[in-house]
Order: C-alpha cells, then structure tokens, then sequence
C-alpha cells in the first residue's frame, strides 16, 4: 500500500472521528447527591486534604496516571516545522497509544511558542495537574535544554520520547542482534547516520549499556572532538566520549570494518556499497521514516546479517510504541520521580528478554508492536528499576 | 444531612474514584494498519491539510468540542486561595459536568501563578489545542483583567462561569419571579449584596435585560459615584452605571423599599427586619453558599413572596449546572468566536420559559438541575443567538 493511499484514508477517517480522543467521567451523576459528593458541597473536604498535603493529589485526583504529551510543532514526524495546530493529530495520536499500550491517560497540547524559556516556563506552571510531561516533536537542540531544565524545576518525570523511546527500543534490539551474531556490546563498533536527538540519546544510552566504541556521523562526516564545523554544544558533549581514534572522514569512511551501523537520520544516505565494507555479518538499523537510509533488501544482498528499520511493513520494527506507553505505566505504579538510565535499560532489556533465546532470528529480534503482553513485562521492569534506583514514590 | 457527613462520604469516594475523568479513544487500535491511520503514517495527511488551513483543526482533531477549565486556585468554592494541587477537585468536577450536562468535553488545568500576565501568556499559549476556554475560581479584581485580555488575543470564546454562568442562571430565576409577581425589569429596584465578579457580572446582564433600578452593596454599604473608599475600578464602573439617586447609606438602608434582593456574598448578611423593610411581595435571591445571607425560613417568615437560594436542598436552586454545559454546547454546536450578551439572555430567558405559565408556583421558578431536557432546549437559543449575532464560524 503506498503513502497516497494511506493519506486518503486517515483524511476520511480523521473527519468521520472528530477528534481522536474525547474526556469520559469515572462517576456517577445521576441525582442531586451524588453532585453534591463529586461536586459541592462534598468536594471541599478533598481539596482541603490537598491544600494540607499536597502529595495527595496523587490520591484525590488523577493526576497519578495523567501523562502531558507537550509539543510546540516544530520537529513533527518528518513533516519538520508545521506549527501547533497543525501537530496536533499525531499528538492525539500519541495519546491513545498512551491509553491503548499503556493504561496511560495522556493529554495533548500543542503550545503557541517555539521560545525555549517560554516552553520552559508554561510546561512548569502546568505540572502540578501531571504526573508525568513526555515531550514531543520539539526540534534539536532546544529539545535538549527543555528537557534539562524541566527536570532539574519539576518534581515530576520528564521524558522526550523522540530521544529516549527510541534510545530503549535501539537498545532492545541491539542486545538481540548482538546475541544472534555472536558479538558483545563492549567489543562491537557502532556507526550512527546523523546526529539529532535520537542518535545522541541512543549514543548515550548504549554507553551507558556497555558500548565502548562509537562514532557519530552528520551530513558533514565523523563527529570529533575538535570539529570546528556544524557543531553545536550537544555535537561536541558526544564527539568527546565517542570516537577515541580521532577519525575525520565521511560516513562511508567510519563505516569501512564497522559491526553496526544505526540510522537515525534520513533516505537514501547508506549504498550497499557502504554495508559490503563492514565487518562480517554487520548488523543495519535503518530507521529513518518512512524512507530508511538504505532499502532493506538492498542491505541484505549487501551481506546485512540483520537488518530492522522504522517500518511496519518490513521484520524487525523499531517502534516507540513498544517503549513509552509501558515505561510510563512503571513509572507512574511508583510514582517515580524521574526516568532514569536504569529504568530505560531495564525496559530495553525485558523487551529483549521477551523472545526466548531458541525463537530468536534474524526476522525476529523485537516482539511485535501488538503484542499485549509488552506492556506488562516492560512495566514490571520498569517499575523494578525505579524500587532499585530509590525513585519510587510508594 | 450536614456538611460533615458529606466531607467523609466525599473523601472516600475521591480515594475510590483515584480521578474523576480519564482520557478515552475514540479509534480502534487492534491491528497494524490501525496504527497506520490513526498514527504513522497516514496522520501525515490532516496534519498537512491543517498547515495549510488551521480552521480545519475543528474538523480533524477534537478541537471542536474540547473547552479548557483553567484556575489559578485563587478563589475556589468558599475555600479561598488554597492553590493549584488543592483546587483540582473542583476543576475536575466541573469538567464532569460539563461531559453530564452538555456533551463537552473539558479537561482541568490549574496554573501554577497567579500572576496576570503570566495567567493570561498561558492561557493563550495554549489556545491553539481547545475550542474554548472557561475560567474558574480566580479571584477578583484579576479575574476581570485575566477575561478581557483573553477575549482581545484569542480567537476563541472566553467564560468566566463564576460571573457569566451566575448571571444567566440568576437572570432565568428573576424573569420568571417577575412574572409570578406581577413586575417588569425595567420597573423594579434591585438591591445587591456583595460587589464581587459574580455581582458586577448579574448587574450588566440584568442591566443588558431591561433592568434600570439597581444598588450594589459591598460591606461598607451602597457604590456611589464618587465615593472614595474600598473601591476598584470594576466597582467605579459599575457605579457609575447603577445607583441613580446617589444612597450612600448600608446595605439595610439600601433594601427599604426594594422589590429584589440579590445575594452573592456571605452568610448572614441580611436580617428578617431588612426583608420586612422592603416592597409588597419581595423577591429575595440569597445565593451565598453553603450559608445564604439569610436563612431561607426567617426570609419566608418575614414575608418573601419568592425565595431563591445557591442550595440543592431548598426549592428555586440558583445552580450554574443549569447554564455553562448547555451554554457551550450550543457555542461550539455553531463554532461561535464568542460568548455574548444576546447568547447569555437568550440561555436566561430559554430557561425560564422552560416552566411552562400554569406551573410556575414560587416554589418553581427553575427548573432542575437533573432536567435532561436543559441542555438541548438552553444550547439550542445559545446557537441561535450565535447565528443571529453573526459569531457562528459553520
């Protein structure tokens, strides 16, 4: 099915939903009683309760599940800066792929302002009615200093899916493809196809799992550390805990004797040539969506031993969707503070920990996006980790 | 039954309901093609078609029916200013009632700043994602600033239901107590105590209504141009509108001879020897709640032909349940830019003719809260009133 076809279906179906999600009241309304226990007069004595203590909106409200998928338009998908209206049928989205793959009650919206003190500032004055803020489309690098300086002022978790949904879910597959090909994530040497926010999440991530031997290409080659070219404070933070040899040339030079090779980027950047120069039986994450950076049958003729992308229509799907819904669930069981790299290790390795070693194959390295019992086997790790890491709130 | 046995009923059923709304979908999410409508990639398409004209995101998202109940928890019920954690039981009630009583759906958002500018740079970030915004429980003077800088910077309705919603529901109440004693608007005096929003908000409507006789009273007694003490510019406005013949004395001085008294201060404000000084028949609204400014049998007592109070356990129940879902129904039914005077009386007058002549007794000059038949019949005059006004957008 091609893309045109999809765009005149979710057109109709859009139109014919009227808004992907809607508000549902957990009580009863049916006589003037139960309006005087859910509203006036009865409603006083919770709000004195919170005034008192306010942890106890977590008890009184719904605030202990209520998740803010916040954007302000200007990263959306790959349709880049289209503004805040315009972003909020993927932010609808999201939400119900909060609900549906994590119990989790997510509220979208989309603010008028691309000033980072702005965000900074309306996302604060809001988070005493959340649990939980996951950050969404909002381009690098004003994503990365959003994403800091909410954590360091609000006491609630904070969580940029675009970096770190996709830094576990990479993750998860990794462990899998480096099991099946026989390798160890401190001995592989990893190549990454751009330098966004995702590629330096999943940087930072796989280091923080083990990985020794990184290097992280732009558009203009290896990131290095005394690169004076397209840097910026998060390019040079990277280059300097990747790329020990000091390498300098182009995407295809990093990538000659390399073991993986990680996409994040854009189409059409990866030639099979590229995948015949690495190591034997390299393993090729071509991410980027629609359009992976390289065909997924051409890197298999290329020799690609494993090979996942971004798409539902091809094995091996890396997709946020495995990651977010059921990180947050574990989050919000114990009302952790803060989603921390224990927390996204644990979620990335229960994922890889759901195909049992004898069911594992080159097509097979992630569950699939559907499957139900994701959610609960993630959460569960999640919620572990964040016991373990002292987080939880219980 | 008394308040404290509503308090423990009420904590309970808060602790059990762990949130009175949640976020529900609207769209199936079972397989991958799903996925692909409602999510990536097909959500490309609206998000696109909105780009390039954002009025269609009252077509593709839930715009259209979302309305924002926002707060500053400055001024919640008689609580006070018990801040925003604490004032989100109320918020998520109203929203509640919004889904019961009026098919809106309303999400709770309590801000983190009293501070006007902030208050109002937020509320317009923000505009983008909602279809229209009600304020709620922000104290006064701000309140007033906060509504009309909304209502000049974004292009959606702005409500303040403590003062507008009051005001439709008190002015359907006094329509039909005229009637039931024989007067006309614009021939009776009218007497308020209290110069708070909710007053200054009636006192416009009814004035807007034909009204011409009106005192306002704050507790140093009548507004009269000129005088110099406890004054703001919202009460200088309104006394230089009302109070033609310059009393200067108390609220006492003030009733003798009125035909309505119009509460919306505190308990105990009036005696039954106030009631007694007024005209044959008078008409007494004692709104103050839980405790009216005077008890309902002392006013009957001292011979109130008509008694109207804030309470569900009195006849003639004063109760903005009756106005704001029904009003925004009707205000989003025809995408109308605002809420203005005629859609306000026409909600008012829809309400009151909604007790047919023949039973219009002093005992029912409203009709009930629970009434299934208010939200059609009210949002119906709402979308006229908006067509005719030339603010419907269909």
């Amino acid at each position: 099915m091609s893309e045109h076809d999809y765009d005149a279906r979710s057109i109709q179906a859009h139109a014919e939903w009227q808004g992907k999600f809607e508000i549902a009241a957990r009580v009863r309304l049916e006589n003037k009683d139960d309006l005087s226990i859910a509203y006036t007069p009865g409603v006083a004595a919770p709000c004195l309760a919170i005034e008192k203590d306010p942890s106890k909106s977590f008890l009184y409200t719904r605030r202990w599940n209520l998740c803010l998928v916040v954007t302000d338009g200007s990263a959306v998908l790959g349709l880049g800066d289209i503004g805040p209206e315009a972003a909020m049928p993927v932010m609808e989205g999201k939400c119900v792929l909060f609900k549906a793959f994590g119990d989790v009650d997510a509220f979208p919206l989309c603010i008028r302002s691309q000033d980072v003190d702005e965000i900074v500032r309306t996302v604060y004055l809001l988070s005493g009615s959340f649990g939980g803020i996951n950050l969404e489309d909002i381009s690098a690098p004003r994503c990365f200093e959003i994403e800091r300086r909410l954590k360091e002022i609000c006491d609630i978790p904070i969580f940029h899916d675009d970096q770190h949904g996709t830094a576990v879910v990479v993750l998860a597959a990794l462990i899998n493809a480096l099991k099946l090909t026989g390798r160890a994530m401190d001995q592989v040497r990893i190549v990454f196809g751009g330098a966004g926010a995702a590629t330096i999440a999943v940087a930072r991530l796989l280091m923080s799992a083990g990985a020794r031997n990184m290097i992280v290409c732009d558009r203009q080659g290896a990131l290095y550390q005394g690169r004076s070219q397209g840097m910026n404070p998060e390019k040079e933070a990277i280059a300097a805990i990747t790329n020990q040899e000091g390498l300098q040339g182009s995407l295809a030079d990093a990538m000659k004797g390399a073991d993986v090779f990680i996409g994040l980027s854009g189409p059409g950047t990866v030639t099979g040539d590229m995948v015949r120069s690495m190591a034997q039986d390299p393993i090729v994450f071509a991410c980027a969506n629609p359009d992976p950076e390289i065909d997924p049958r051409e890197a298999l003729e290329a020799g690609a031993a494993i090979m996942a992308t971004g798409r539902s229509d091809y094995p091996n799907q890396i997709n946020n969707v495995l990651a977010f819904p059921a990180i947050f669930r574990g989050t919000f069981d114990a009302r952790a503070s803060d989603i921390n790299d224990d927390m996204k290790r644990a979620a990335a390795q229960a994922l890889a920990d759901m195909i049992p070693e004898d069911q594992l194959t080159d097509q097979r390295i992630l569950p699939d996006a559907m499957d139900p019992a994701v959610k609960d086997t993630v959460a569960k790790a999640v919620f572990d980790a964040a016991l373990a890491s002292g987080l939880a709130r219980l």
